[in-house]
């Protein structure tokens, strides 16, 4: 759980949280309770009622307010008492932690951290499941293992030419060719051409491979791939295509990990083609493939934890592939240390500083 | 676990301990076997065999006596062993620890303290499963929870027009009109008139409710409710009515919670009508509809003692219901204080003397 | 987990680890993958890829070689790795730790400790499931608890008097005929005459029923048994009878204890009758008996393991039968002590040296 609490972090798909039912969720090992008001508001409390610490989320929703289902105390969204049952006067610290939230890209966001710093700007472009010009599918699949070890999985894609061989089955590709590393304000893309690569398993008509795949802090993934006539990568001279350039099979993923509690993780995720390279069944055809995949990194990163478990001082060894794994880690640090330097020079507590100690440096 | 060894605790109903069957039970954190001789009489020992701490609870019945099935001690009900397979010599320190035990109201009571403080008439006058006067159910029910939330969530009755909206179903008058709290030696007593109620759901008869609910340490309950005619509380300047007085829908439970870990507590509960005021189908009903409402407290309380768990420095906030619980704990602390105090006075090494933190005071 | 790491340890039926399926086990707490190459040889290494400590046993074999299936790294037999998938060079510091291994009478047996003290003599004679002598059945139990309390169990054979009471059906002798205890380099033997003993369950013919029972450091198990006529054991001053000597109901068992973790441990086990004495079939009814009263073992010893959890410090008494399992354990501080002694002697640093406090002593 070795990210700021200063972030936007993914709580939920929207979908998944109807009015009027209460949702529990943990982020930063801290119990919280979502439910969306008859408007279709979001709100965030803690998830323990100030009274006796029963979980809010067990009670029921009231208009905009939420109500405790053991005493019967009663939460507006900003998370001041507005009833105790049997005594009139409220004090003024009857009052949960209210979490900044809101809506985007088909996900309920959450800033854990000062709540003077919630900037909305600061999640990045995405699809949507409404997008017009895509098809895409939604998951979710909770990892027990420390986020940091989801995050490393998806930093360092020569294993998917390992583990992902009889599911993705790409060859080796992934393992050989080393992406281009762009810096972002908030994390690093990768850019990658495979050249003279397949289509796809049962097309072998040989196209160059492009994807474009963007890590940010604390978790968040943006990823595009298309396939182009062989010889586009060197036209581009390794560059990005244009969007307007015609290709084929041309995909969007978003996905986000999120930190639960040390041992627990939620890694939602969306994939599907663009509407003029696909159906509403390929999406259906590649979240298939995507659960397949992704429930093959769950088991590999859970065993891994626990044999990190067994023995936490067991070395491990830093490879060429672990380039991405440690210069994102590096520029979460270069962000959290700007982050707490302008903090203290506003003179501002700092909520959290976590210490980074990237498991592989 | 914030009670007294000095204590009488329910370790089991009568009826669940068979002759010549052993029985493992805990109790204040201390395993315990109990098993019922040729004539009936019960008898109670520390839950390990001398030798090699196998579970005598895994024994067999000799006659009176208990044999470990591992390697063959035999166990008297006092504790000594009375034979070492392979050896005719039978050290003077091969004894277990007995503890006092006595079956009253269908129940069998364990002392887990001093044995010379072993007082049966500590045991409050109840009605037990035989009461000629009764037809009585008897329940059983495990919280994964410590003692202290579930006396607290009984000390509490405003939980009633919450939790038990659906399943009791008696509108929010627990939660609006407080009880008159009268002291016991061992104890608090509640009184509570609810004035102009209708008789029960599906009949609206208008009448006064009473109850009297008495809550002795170390979690014992017995209450009596009945409906009388209208006006009968301000009759009685909401005074206890007479037993003689007619009355309808009286009933009478008798409850004891028992500790038997940090995290565990069993829960015995019986309940049903007076005999002139139902039938043995009637007393059915009320079990049933007491597991209902019993597994609705079970599973709040369970979800409350995660939440504790989660981060236990987590503050709680007192309100004006809680006024049952802060005087039963503190009830409770006064009689344990006196305990001690006779005891130094005695000059007697005392047992134990458990700190009292009552959670939310 | 009280022995050295210098022994060898019974890891796995050599039939139960096939040619290229990597095979996951843990002894003494260290996690170990044994693979099986092309030409049948086994090896074993720390189940720990060097690179990011994904558990190699979910890897893939590739001729004699391991493969990490996360991001592609491979091991030889001996640990060093031969391939990184994505750089040319290859440290030197990446090694997988590898430990001596062998097969020998139908078991795989892997050396914990120095390998250069890897001697293949220190395993004892015994019979081999494929022994043209004998028919045996192969079994495999394991038990949550701490390998002491399975070795103490062993080593006190009158818990068969009253835990193997319906199943072994062996009366009370075990408990009431002390055996005559010889010491081996590196054990005890217990022989036993029985005498005048019905021939087995359901045939009454009285003889004198002998067993001679090897009980070896860290936990190696061989015992023979039959039945002679009547004054056989007088005849012989209560000494071992010559193999020649006709007998009734010859059988033979291996046994090895091996500690997995603090917590778990695994018992392989063989039984059966010399074929002059039965039958393929009567090894099976033979495995059958084993499995249920082995399974009465379990039971007990991780009920009894539950216990001594519960509090650690609660005292055992020893008692005359706990005779076998004082000496043994005397015997195996000797051996260790001596061990340690000529590494002291030689100047060697000691891999591990264990403190042992025998549990009843």
């Amino acid at each position: 759980m070795n990210t700021s609490p200063n972030n936007w972090y993914v709580a939920s798909w929207s979908k998944d949280l109807a009015v009027g039912e209460p949702l529990a969720m943990q982020v930063l090992g801290r119990p919280l309770v979502l439910w969306r008001g008859p408007k279709g508001e979001v709100s965030a409390l803690d998830d323990r009622c100030v009274h006796r610490l029963a979980p809010l989320s067990r009670g029921r929703c009231e208009g905009a307010n939420l109500r405790c289902r053991y005493h019967g105390m009663v939460f507006a969204p900003g998370g001041e008492v507005v009833e105790i049952p049997g005594q009139d006067e409220i004090p003024a610290r009857a009052r949960a932690r209210a979490y900044p939230v809101l809506e985007r890209h088909s996900w309920i966001w959450i800033w854990m951290g000062d709540p003077a710093r919630a900037d909305p700007d600061r999640i990045p472009a995405m699809v949507g499941l409404d997008d017009e010009n895509y098809y895409l599918g939604a998951g979710t699949l909770d990892f027990a293992a420390d986020a940091q070890l989801v995050r490393d999985n998806l930093l360092d894609f020569s294993h998917i030419s390992y583990l992902h061989a009889d599911s993705f089955a790409l060859g080796d590709a992934y393992a050989k060719v080393p992406p281009r590393i762009v810096e972002l304000p908030d994390g690093l893309q990768y850019q990658r051409w495979l050249e003279n690569q397949e289509l796809m398993p049962g097309n072998s008509m040989l196209v160059d491979q492009w994807s474009n795949y963007s890590f940010r802090a604390p978790g968040i993934i943006t990823m595009a791939t298309g396939a182009y006539p062989l010889g586009t990568a060197r036209a581009l001279d390794l560059g990005a295509p244009d969007p307007s350039l015609p290709g084929m099979n041309i995909t969007f993923t978003n996905q986000a990990i999120t930190p639960m509690s040390d041992r627990s993780t939620r890694y939602f995720f969306s994939w599907g083609p663009r509407r003029d390279c696909g159906t509403p069944e390929l999406a259906e055809q590649m979240m298939a493939l995507a659960y397949r995949a992704f429930t093959e990194d769950k088991e590999m990163v859970e065993a891994q934890q626990r044999m990190i478990d067994l023995d936490p001082s067991f070395p491990m060894l830093g490879t060429h592939s672990d380039v991405g794994v440690f210069r994102f880690n590096a520029r979460l640090r270069e962000i959290e240390a700007a982050e707490a330097a302008r903090e203290a020079a506003e003179g501002c507590a700092r909520v959290h500083l976590p210490v980074h100690a990237g498991a592989a440096e």
